[in-house]
């Protein structure tokens, strides 16, 4: 499970137009279908595992193993679908110090300057020359919660997070699109580091 | 390393009178002498491969191997000595996940209940019956340093941590001894999820 659902909606009342729900990516990648092709062979499509909770998103049932510089693998990494026009990782920080990789934090898409690697599926090897990142915790809201919240896109909002190890993710980037339904996507180190699970109580403010 | 070294002070007028350090713990065992015996061998004394910042603590050269419940194992896990009365491990979530464990979240000491595990050394094999744990997030300071702070053992704090990855760590446990040096110890998880580095700002708060 890749995006495994753990959001609470809030009481009707600070709820707003729609419930929220928090998300945690464990690590993933994005390809190209070119990708695709080289690593599960010539015309392969992705299959979907499970949809995700953004429209038309999905955990596809081919994963990957990802070869860190020092040769130590991720096995069954998973790829999201469908394909894009680009190739990204997302790991948490623990996965890339098991690596090996010195990653940098960048909002998804932006991978100029960032580190490559190697992956590998049944059909071949794949190199990606940049693209393995750290994702910016971020917000996915459509306009009408953004007005909602007062905020626009590229924005930073704070989520507070209850329970007994209880904290607050006070930079969390807010994505705009019509297309988008309200949901937080936090990485495993924020998600473990507050022990999320499906009855924590969240709050998405200011 | 075991505890690195993250803490910067805070400007003067904020710092009280001791500087605020704030380390990473990575995943780690405490032993009794008993378990250290047949894990290495009758007689055996743990040896110092690093003095930590609290007075007497160190990180050995020993490690064990632990063996999870679906026979994964994690390698080269630190033992901190001098040796306890009592036997505890001390892993991320992340770590437990990976290893098939589901651990609670209890105060360093407070086993009772909690699952145990096999530990490995070169000697033998050491059951333990209980205390695979994660360990609450806490700060350990003097009596001086909580009559700045205007806290008492038991009490919680906030540790509000900057940078492009800030977060606040809400539930903050205060054990106060006179032998204590003013630091707070997180595990992987919190210190991955903020990226805390030598220069991230910290603030402990009331």
């Amino acid at each position: 499970m890749v995006y495994q659902r753990l959001g609470k909606p809030l009481p009707a009342t600070a709820a707003g137009p729609n419930p929220l729900v928090v998300n945690v990516s464990a690590r993933h990648c994005h390809l190209t279908q070119e990708a695709v092709e080289v690593l599960f062979g010539k015309g392969h499509k992705l299959t979907v595992h499970k949809w995700l909770y953004q429209e038309g998103q999905f955990a596809a049932k081919e994963t990957v193993t990802l070869i860190g510089p020092r040769s130590r693998v991720i096995s069954n990494l998973r790829i999201l679908g469908p394909c894009r026009t680009l190739n990204q990782i997302e790991l948490a920080y623990t996965d890339s110090i098991a690596l090996g990789f010195d990653i940098p934090l960048r909002a998804s898409g932006d991978i100029k300057g960032t580190p490559g690697g190697m992956i590998m599926g049944p059909a071949g090897f794949f190199e990606m020359p940049d693209g393995v990142i750290r994702a910016l915790r971020h917000v996915h809201m459509n306009p009408v919660d953004a007005a909602h919240y007062g905020v626009k896109a590229g924005d930073h909002m704070r989520l507070k997070i209850g329970g007994p190890c209880a904290i607050t993710l006070e930079k969390m980037l807010v994505r705009v699109d019509p297309s988008f339904k309200l949901e937080v996507h936090i990485d495993t180190d924020e998600g473990n580091a507050c022990n999320l699970q499906p009855d924590t109580p969240c709050e998405l403010v200011k």
